[in-house]
């Protein structure tokens, strides 16, 4: 018997780990070989086969980075709760209207005013490899989980 | 008149961003070109030249990944205050037992038991090339610190 997506336990772990925190920090490296970051916010939710998404301008910055070099780190950090969250993965553009509109949450209009209609409005689709966690800032060791198996199905 | 390096107002404004925030994640790049984080404490206050110190083992893989890559990234998050925080830079592994001393701090201990006599005790120096921050998530438009030409002189 196959196991249910959804039930799987890597997904509902990370799920867990990123209650509460609403903004993670994209992590791209652009031609020069230096590593920038910026907040991103959550607004839907992960996936089952762990991929997160994240609304953008097609015509930013980090998408120009990430066309050049697909791979990315997206970090959560909780520190009153002294919990942090790192997540490897490849980024990919999705510019496909009907995955925008699915995608879409009311509240997103502070950022695009013009809604799914918005110039240049897009996705990127985070599809996870690897995701780090520390759940004390006293550890050096982080706990792992390995979502590469998932995101080849 | 040379302007004191203490009172540039880039680094003074980069000390002030960070105030509060303790722990950073630091982003490196792998082998495979997949980038992966970890926090990272701030124990000591920022340079006036504007480098970020931290100690670290000096047989962690993060250390291995610097030595082929050493373009690094820390991010700082202060979710409550909608701060957050990135800086773009090169890290270097020191093993100067002189420096490793002034750089000491009491409360290191947690992590280093044997303090500045610790096996594989190190610190990684990173030299800030750009700063990024948000101080407010509804901003797409990063304010920027240009730390390169401080860090040149």
């Amino acid at each position: 018997m196959t196991q249910s997506l959804d039930t799987r336990p890597q997904v509902l772990q990370l799920r867990k780990l990123l209650e509460g925190i609403d903004c993670g920090m994209l992590t791209t490296v652009d031609d020069n070989h230096s590593l920038h970051s910026r907040p991103m916010s959550m607004w839907n939710e992960i996936d089952n086969d762990g991929t997160l998404w994240f609304f953008t301008l097609a015509n930013s910055h980090k998408v120009v980075e990430i066309q050049h070099h697909q791979q990315v780190n997206v970090s959560f950090s909780a520190p009153d709760q002294q919990r942090y969250v790192s997540i490897s993965g490849s980024a990919q553009l999705i510019r496909d209207h009907d995955q925008i509109e699915e995608k879409w949450q009311p509240g997103l209009e502070i950022w695009f005013p013009n809604g799914v209609d918005e110039p240049n409005i897009a996705l990127l689709k985070v599809k996870v490899n690897k995701v780090d966690y520390w759940e004390s800032s006293s550890s050096f060791i982080p706990q792992t989980i390995n979502l590469l198996e998932l995101s080849r199905c």
